[in-house]
Formats: structure tokens, C-alpha cells, sequence
């Protein structure tokens, strides 16, 4: 049983209409509904719970932490912010989506900008499986197709990613790495691309599946208690 | 000065009207003609010159190599293909185009299958900068638009490139690893991916401005005399 | 349930004194006795078997293939190398043990020359482990005590590894990067330098340890039928 | 003409016997004066100016920052430490030296822990040159020898090096990647392991050719103006 904490800041599903309209309950709830199952014990959390849902306790107790944001990343706190990064460093996974690419845990992971090129005309996706062999593409074909998404261009201010598994390509012809892995301490990182508010992205069956793939990519391998700096001794 | 030899297998351009018409002089003669300066010192060699062109002097004495073949890949010995791939170990940097991905030493030097997913249809490509600040990359725009190449697919067998620069994107969706780097040994590589024989693909500037500037890259910074596994004393 | 199987030139053992006593069976024999368990189906295969005891049917039966050698690398002909080779690019994984640093599957897949210095003084050698966290280091604690190795020193002549889990430091100060993994094609590969044939080191529980832990890590996540460079058609 | 700014938090030199015995004018004047030269135009800063002496002017006319630190981490505003990592990521490259490793913007740049293992016994250290083709190895034999050095042991908090060019081995067998290079947006970073403050560590000449060396490596390809995500428009 993996434990998954989906946390979302759960904004424009209250404020704008078309991301009420696709995601009524939010992006959070549909993510859960499709991930419970006898594998994955999933809670949610969002920017109005106290501590944003994420005290010590939840996180010691999250496997893997999958975050959306757009608008309110200067809400998250500094100090929740150090408190996922740690937890990521200590050995929890975590996954970030779209827009999350500008979250405060993701730029703290990465180091970078993590800027990127945007306009929103509701283009075509294709989302190109470049590794076929690794554990987030399974039961994948060639290309994942999107009717409608954001469109996200390169340059993408990222560390170049230990393994690239998806290159998306839009209707007006841009480029983006679209399925990005990291490792930073015992903790493995996944940025998934795809998954705009007023697009039903999180309904497609093959969206879901790379998730649930990606959940299992990156639960724990271990996990430490503390992150120290040790005085040692010289071996006798 | 770099010294460039700039070998082809020159069969197409003899052989096939339309790559004829496109590169009379063959492509080797092409890409000599823009890169011959006061900082490159260029010569050619093609599959039908003696030890393909390529004897150890030969080798020795080149800084940068470039390889463009295509059908004629099992004609290069075996003895040469080491002899190439030896020297890149030792420092020689090597730049190869289109598609030399499935030429004996690109395969050898990968150690995969280099295998990609293609079609001819003179799709419009456009080839994106990944990483502006990439020395490859230097002079460029967001990206080169090629009015028509052969269409070149992932998954591209190759490993991990150690740096990733170009991203294409075809009129069809697909899209393609188009410039990788690799260090092996004392020696970098390049893969770029345009230049199918009957487009005029090396008559655009931005494409001969990419080559230049792989040149510059991959000259050698340090060069071997031999490649051993030297057996060592304990230091006293 | 993993198929493993051990290959082993089986030469020192039987014309060595010195191995044959730390080795009477074979050191294919030893690795297959501490492997050989519920999870684990071990069979060996020697240079002396026809083909190498690896036939097409042989692989296509292989999760994890490990490799020993040493002296007789040049005696594995080309068409097993290929086939090896090929095997790992469709997604099998491959051990390579110290020695095989220079086999050929081994050079085949890197590309390099994957030399390095070495010396035979029977040197005290301490596998520190540099990331705790990699499946591979599971169980181990900060390092591994060796009692007596072969010294192996850098530079190791390899394409800069996916992942560096273990480096060595030897009683003459010497430092190599004893574990490394990469990925190619489909397939895993892992290199691990202790296991000279003169020193019991495959008796070493740790070591043990290592190599059952590297066979879980490389087992194939997906296997293809082919490798294959497929035409393909313009999505309509 | 590259210009560099070596900053020095410079409370040891000042506070502690040993290290003021050692570098009497602190280890940024010692540093400045082997750099100095008709190729590197140098200016120091410390802790001690007026924004740490690192104003926005400052930077924008440094090519690369050379930063040494220990205690006083946590005296560096944050403000200061984010001009130096937007610095970075706009193209201006960065080498920090030995207990840097746990400085902020080294932290900021990486993501991750940044710790390691330590003890303070004056072990004879040897740095060994782990990639010889690379710039920063240019002019070293097989290793640099330390007589008296602090340990810093495995595991290092770090993401995986785009490059190892060092690994240093001490007389207590400890092993640590010693030289480490990443890029991270536009922009270059050197990690150098040796400098204690009580050990004449800079005045070895094989060290300073590597900070020498280093400054050459880590020298601006492009520098941007500006750090944004910009909207872009259709192609048409």
C-alpha cells in the first residue's frame, strides 16, 4: 500500500467557471478518484487547511506528495516550502504538475528558474513516449494524444533531468520535455506536463495511467529520519 | 586552426538524380565550401578513396571529423570503423549527421542500436534551441525552420545524451532528439539531426552555423598517443 | 520468479592454483549458490559450453545475465558478443564483475575503451557507498570491507555512469568508481569491481548482498521481440 | 580578460590563531594573488562590506564568483543569496570551495543538502584526476598530493554531477568526490573539496591551477538580462 498526499491550491475551481465546470469538486478530488484503489491510500490537502495540509505528521506519513498549482504559489509559506523539500531529500516522493512547474518545492528541488514559454490557444498535444522502457511508460503507446492543452515551449529552465521520458508537441509546432525525472537525496522527482484547469486532461485514460506509474516510480526506496552533516571517526 | 575532414560516403549524390541536382559536388564538398576559413582547415574523404580516406595519418592529423552516410554503412570496414572510433577515445572530436545515426562508428561509439522511427514526406521541421547557452547553440534564434526534411521519430536508441540542445518537431507531430552531445573517452561527439540528400538542408545558414559552432565544441581539449591499462606501482 | 544466468570463462579455476583453491567449483558455481533461492532461478554457463551455453533460447530465458571473465575474453566470438549485446538493448539486464571491465559485451555496450590501472598487491579495499538510497546499496551499511583486492585506479575508462552508487579506496590510496549503473535501450547494466579470482571475495557476505540486490535492480522492466528502425506513417 | 570576484566570509583569518598564521591577509587576498594576471582581472569582497559586497553591479561585471565560507552561512541575507543564484542561472559562472559546500547559495543552486562526513585529523589527502580530457584536469599528473587536509567523507547531499573530474582519497580511506561540475540555467558551477582554513591548502600550485583552470572552465557562454517565463504568440 503506497500512501499518496494530493495537494492542490484549489483556486480557479472556486473562481473562474470553466475550471469549476471541468473540475467541480477540484483537480485534487478528481486526481484521488482515479488513483483509490487497493495499491494507493490517497488523502488530499489544499492551500486553505491549516499548514496547507501538510504538517510533519502528513508528510511523515505520505509516501508520495503530488502537487497542482497556478496562481497562489507566493501563498505557500517558507516554512511548508523547506518542509516538503526536506521530506523529498529525506526519501518521499513527489510529483508536480503544469503549472507546478513554478511552485516554491519544485524551483527549491531544482535550483533553477524553472521558467518556460507559454500561451494558452488550446492546441493539440501529442505526447511522445521517448523511453519506452521505463516504469512511468508502461502500458503506453507511441504518443498520448490532448485534444486541448496549455501550451508550454522550451526553454525549459530545468537541470537537464536524469532520465527524459515524454517530449509533447503542439499544434503550433513547439517543443517541451513533458515527462522529466530527478533523484535529489533519497527522494525521486516527476514533472508531468500536461493538465491545464479549464481542460479535462485529468479525465484521460492514459493521463491516469502515467500518474499511477509515476506513483509507483516514486515511492520511497528509503527513507531517513534526519538529514545531517556527521562528525565521523577515523576507522581503527 | 581546426583541422576538418569532412567524409561521405558519396553515393546518393552520383547515383540519384535528385541529390544530384541538390549537391552536384556531392554533400562533403558542400559543407567543406562554408567551413573552409581562416579557422578551419578542411579537407574531404569519401567511401570511394583508398582506406576510405581515412588512414591513421589521416586521423592524426584531423581535429574534428564529420560523417554523413546512408546506404552504404557496411561498406566502411571494420578496420577503419575501430581506427575512427579509437581515435575519437584519444581525443578526436567526431560530428555526425542525419543518417549516419545507423553508421558503424555513431553505433559503435553508442554502444545501442541508434534505431529511430522515420518517413519521407518533406515535412516542414522546425528544430528547437533547448539550451541557448549551449556553445552549439550560439547565434541561433528560438529555433531553424528547415521547409522540408525526411521525417526522423523517437524513440531514438541512443543513450542518455549528456547534454540535450536541439528538440525537433515535424508537420506531422512527431518529434526528435535533434542535437546530442556525448564525451567519450578524451573525445566529444555530436549528433545533429538534419541534412536528408535530396533536401538543400546544408544550404541554410543556420544550419551551417550549427556545424560550425559543433566544430568549435568538439575540437580536442587533451589527446592520448595510446589507449592502455597501464599497470601501476604502489606509491612509495 | 528472476532467471539468472551466470556466465564465467572458467579458466583460472581449473589451471590456476591459487583460484582453483579459493574456487574449486568455479566461481559461476559460488555466485550461483548464494543466489539460488525462492525468488531467484540461477543456471551457469561457461566458455567451454557450445555457443558459450548462450544460445538465442538460453537469453531469451535470462532476466539478469552476470559476467565473469578475465583472460579469455578474446576467445567469446563476435556473434555471442552481438547477441549479448542485443539482448541487453532489448531489455535484459546484465552484472558485469570486476575483470569483465575489458569483455566484450561489456566494451560493446559502453563504447569506450574501459580501461584503468591496476596493480596486484593484495591490498586491504574499503566500497564506500555514495548514495545510500540506490536499490543497489540496500542492506549495506557506510562501506564495505574487503580484506585483500586487486587494485583497479581511475581513470576508468566508461561513459560518465547513470547513477555512481560505490567507490573503492585501496590501502594505496588509489580511488575507482567500483559500482556504476547505466541504462541502454531497454536494459540495465550494472559494473561491480571487487571479485578477483585469487581473493575470496564472492564469499563476503556484503558482496553477496550486492550481487542480489544488483539482480533485483536490473531485472527487465520491458522486453521487445526486435530491434527494429520502423517506417512509419503520418498520423491522419 | 575574465573578471573574477573572490568572496570570503573571512571571520577565521581574523578570530583564530591558526588560520591567521596561515593566511594572514585572509584566503581571498591569498587567492587573488595567484590568479591575478593579464588573463584574470581580480577584485575581492567579504562579509564584512556593504552587501556583502556583492551589489547588482558587482555581479553583472563579474564573469565568475569564487566563494569561500564556513562559519557564517547563515550571515549572508537572503536577498544577497538570491542575487548570486539569479547571477548564476543568468549565465555567470560560480566555484566554491571546500566548506562552501554548505553556504547558501551553493544550497540554493543545488537543491539538496549539500552534507557529507567530516573530522578534522590533518590527513595526507590525494586528489585524484578522475577525467584527464577535462579543462579544469588540464596540466595535472594522476593525482594532486595534500599533506595535511580536512576529511570530508561520502555520502556528499549532492545531485549527481554533469561531470567528475576529481575524487579524493584520504589516509583514513574515506573517499569524496572532490571536483564537481554542473550547469545549471546559463550559467557554470565548480565544486572544489580542498581549502581548509588551517592548511596552506592554496598555496599548492597543482590547487591553484585548478582554481585557475576552473575560472577558465566556468566563464559565460551567454549571460541573459533578464530571468522570465515569457507568452508567446502562434507561429503564423
Amino acid at each position: 500500500m503506497i500512501n499518496v498526499t494530493v495537494w492542490n491550491e484549489f483556486y480557479h475551481e472556486k473562481n473562474h467557471e470553466q475550471a469549476r465546470e471541468t473540475y467541480p469538486n477540484g483537480i485534487h478530488e478528481c486526481i484521488k478518484s482515479f488513483l483509490q484503489s487497493d495499491e494507493f491510500q490517497v488523502r488530499t490537502a489544499t492551500l486553505d487547511d491549516e499548514e496547507c495540509g501538510l504538517t510533519q505528521e502528513v508528510l511523515d506519513d505520505t509516501d508520495v506528495l503530488i502537487w497542482w498549482a497556478h496562481m497562489k504559489h507566493d501563498d505557500v509559506p517558507d516554512k511548508i516550502v523547506k518542509r516538503v523539500q526536506d521530506s523529498v531529500l529525506k526519501g518521499m516522493g513527489v510529483i508536480f504538475l503544469h503549472s507546478a512547474h513554478l511552485s516554491k518545492p519544485f524551483k527549491a528541488l531544482m535550483g533553477t528558474t524553472c521558467n518556460l514559454s507559454w500561451r494558452e490557444d488550446g492546441d493539440l498535444e501529442r505526447v511522445w513516449v521517448i523511453n519506452p522502457a521505463h516504469p512511468i511508460a508502461k502500458g503506453l503507446g507511441r504518443y498520448i494524444e490532448l485534444p486541448h492543452e496549455e501550451t508550454y515551449g522550451e526553454p525549459f529552465g530545468i537541470p537537464e533531468p536524469d532520465e527524459l521520458v515524454f517530449i509533447g508537441s503542439f499544434e503550433g509546432s513547439e517543443v517541451f520535455r513533458s515527462g522529466c525525472c530527478w533523484k535529489r537525496g533519497n527522494g525521486k522527482i516527476f514533472y508531468f506536463q500536461p493538465g491545464h484547469e479549464t481542460n479535462p486532461t485529468f479525465k484521460i485514460r492514459e493521463v491516469q495511467q502515467v500518474i499511477k506509474n509515476a506513483v509507483e516510480w516514486c515511492k520511497p526506496e528509503l527513507r531517513s529520519a534526519e538529514l545531517d552533516c556527521p562528525h565521523i571517526q577515523k576507522i581503527q
